[in-house]
Order: C-alpha cells, then structure tokens, then sequence
C-alpha cells in the first residue's frame, strides 16, 4: 500500500476508504446468537440463537425500506431493532409482552458489540495511514461507536446513518458523507461484502471494493459468495485491501 | 484515572470527555502565524505573522455570532475563515484581489494543521481508555478530521459544527452531540479553555473541565488565564485532567 490509489471506475484518485459494516467488517451473527443464547437461558425459552439472529436480520432491510420508500419517518437502526426483535419473539412463538422493556431494550443492544473478522483491525490500521477511515453504514452513530470501542476499529471518524438521515441504497447515504469529509463523492471508496450495497454506491459515484463474507450466514450455511462482478478492488479480507491500494 | 468521573454540579457520571479544541487542544497561533509567515515571504509581504494571526482569530467570534443570531444561514467554519482572511488582508492594508482565489483557499486551510500542545495527545489518549472522547468545538468536521490526522489526536468519533448546523455558545452547539451519543447532555464534559465556553456548556446542562492555557496569545503576551471558576475540574494540562478523572 503506498496511498494514492485511482479507482478505474471513476477515473478519481481515492481519499477515504468507507466501509459497510454488518457483515464486511464485523460478525453480526455470531455476536447477536451469542447475546440471544444467553437471553434464551436466562428466560427458559427453547430456540436455535443462530436461526433466531438470522430471522433478526432478516427483518432489517425491509424496515429500513420503509424509511427509504417515505412510509415512515426516519428512525434509528436502534429503534429499527428494538422493533424488529418484538416481531422476532412473536414469529419465533413468544409474546413479547411477557418481558420487561428494559430486558428487551438490553437485547437489542447486541447490535453495538459485535466482533470483528480476524482481519478487520489490521486492514483498516493499515488503511488508515494513507487514507481516512470510517463506517458507510445504516447503523447510527451511538451504536458504531460502542461497536468501534468494544472491538478496538481504528477509524478516523465516526458518522452514523443519524447524520445522514438517510439508509443504504438510498443515494443519499452515499453522497451524504462527502459533504462532511470535504471530499467529492468520486473520492470515496465503499468496502462491502454484499454487491447490492456496491451497486447503490456505484450508482451514486462512488469507487467500490468488494470483499465477499463466505462465513457471514455460518460456515456450514452453504452460503455462495457472489461472483466477483466488475469491482474496482476485489479481495479475500481486509488487509488484502490494503496490499492492493 | 479509573473512569465513572461524577460531576459535583450535575451530580451525573460522565461518559464522554468533549474538547473545546481551538486554544485548548491546539496551539493555533503558532500554527497560524506560521503559515502566514511563508504566504508573506512568498508574497514579498511586510507584515508581522503573529498579529496578523491575532487579528484573523478575532474576526471569528463576530462572524459566527452573526450566525448565532440568525443575520444569515449556518455556513462552515471554512466559510468563514476565508472570508476573514480577505477582512484581515483589507484591515492589513493588503487588495485580497491581488491574490488568486486559490492562493487564500490554501491559506485559509491553516487552520486544518495546527500543532497540538505537548500533553494534548497523551491526555485524550489517556482519557480515552474510560471514557468517549471527541472534539466539540465550532470547526467542521473536514478541518477537524484533518487536524486530528496530522496532529495525531486520538478522537473516538468526530462530529463537527457541520453536523449541528450551531455555533458554540448556542446551547444546540453543547446538546446536539448527545443525541448522536446515545447519551444526556449531563453525561458530556466539555473541556475549555476559555470561561466564555464552559459558561455556554454549562448554560446547556453539561459538566464542565477548565484547562487554562496562558500561553494560547503568546509566552510574552501577558495574557492571564481568568481565575478557576466553579468549574467540576480545573487542571493545568489534559494529562492533569486525566489524572483526576
């Protein structure tokens, strides 16, 4: 890595290097079914903690597309799922009604503190030095923040989907940061695991680097990367990003 | 240091060490003054470099209380120094017009790298360790990100007067980042050098550190810090702050 990359797609040299975070550069569903593991015990209740995070999730991108279809008013990711783990508990056979607010509020933290991929630290320490570094993520500010804390991610700055009001792949998301950074958005790289959320970022001006996830849905999931597709930067984890820019 | 600080005038715990960051944090007359000198020698220029950072400084609390009040939109801290530039070259006895407009952009950025004071990094390091730590100060995120990156400050997150859209001592300017925080604005200390500030912070209900630093005008400036004040901490460095919290 000696800085100063240029993204073929843009022609643009890049300043800072963004990164989606869910799955790209922590480990949601190990962090979530660990939490809900040790609710599940401390409740009694039969369930599968992995199916239950993946049914969490799975509830994710069709409530932020509320928010971005204009159904609904912007809303934290936190209140998206505080909400999302009641229609989780009753589809999975619980009322949620049968548990204390705060309990449920503390659930719903999991989403703060989640490990990173064993590359994840190292490849952004390294990006860092020639680069800014930070999340492009749907989750808000307070809950990246606590996430960057727990997990020791050294970014440059922190500006949640709170700042922007707006959720991915929603343009808006991607063009947002640019303004803050003083920085054109053809200047900004996103690093994702999931091609949908390149595709927004390509479609909003931004350079793209894909760095497929294959374990995100479990080792055994049988889950099939998506090919590599035309990506400025394709590699295996973080750090290969780095070697490469 | 051992974290879980409670301010004697909010009777609250503190959970994020905010920074006044301009004479607090960075010494910007040096670093001002410094740019100025080579812009004046590259310019044939007869002028006194340290003055002429003095008067551009003291065009900043006039330009944004007109802000403050509501004469003309938000505009970035950037905005305003580079139009204070030009009021400072005309009051010099200087045509602003006799520069290309890029020649005073890139003047005007000396307020993006300014030299920190010596305990300014190993303090917020220090800091960081227990609690969130980030600037709350009246510049936009693109400077501070660009001050934190050549100055080294350990920021946990960086959210600028751009973000707020309010210039201290507006109370928004104090209550706006704990929302982003997840926090109360009693949970923020904010940390100033200057009484006119931690009176504002006060105002908006947050505790208050005060770190006077004499030598922000100059070590022959006679300038003589105000007295300590009610404030929850009065210390001398950043790493005197930490050892009390």
């Amino acid at each position: 890595m000696n800085g100063g990359f240029r993204a073929p797609s843009t022609g643009t040299v890049v300043k800072a290097v963004l990164f989606d975070v869910f799955g790209t550069v922590v480990d949601w569903r190990t962090g979530v079914a660990g939490a809900v593991r040790e609710f599940a015990s401390e409740h009694e209740l039969a369930l599968d903690p992995e199916s239950f995070a993946d049914s969490w999730r799975g509830r994710y991108v069709p409530s932020t597309a509320r928010v971005r279809g204009g159904e609904r008013e912007f809303v934290s990711l936190d209140v998206l799922h505080r909400e999302n783990l009641e229609g989780t508990l009753a589809e999975s056979g619980f009322d949620p009604n049968d548990f204390a607010p705060e309990v449920l509020d503390r659930l719903a933290l999991a989403w703060h503190v989640l490990p990173p991929w064993p590359d994840s630290v190292a490849g952004i320490a390294e990006l860092r030095r020639h680069y800014i570094v930070g999340p492009l993520s749907n989750g808000n500010t307070a809950l990246l923040l606590d996430m960057a804390k727990a997990a020791g991610l050294p970014w440059d700055l922190i500006l949640g989907s709170d700042v922007s009001r707006a959720y991915k792949p929603d343009p808006m998301a991607y063009r947002g940061p640019a303004a803050f950074l003083g920085i054109e958005p053809a200047e900004i790289m996103l690093v994702a695991a999931h091609p949908m959320d390149l595709t927004g970022a390509r479609a909003a001006g931004l350079a793209t680097a894909y760095v497929p996830r294959p374990a995100e849905y479990g080792e055994q999931s049988g889950h099939v990367a998506a090919p590599g597709g035309d990506w400025d930067v394709v590699a295996t984890s973080i750090t290969g990003l780095a070697a490469r820019m």
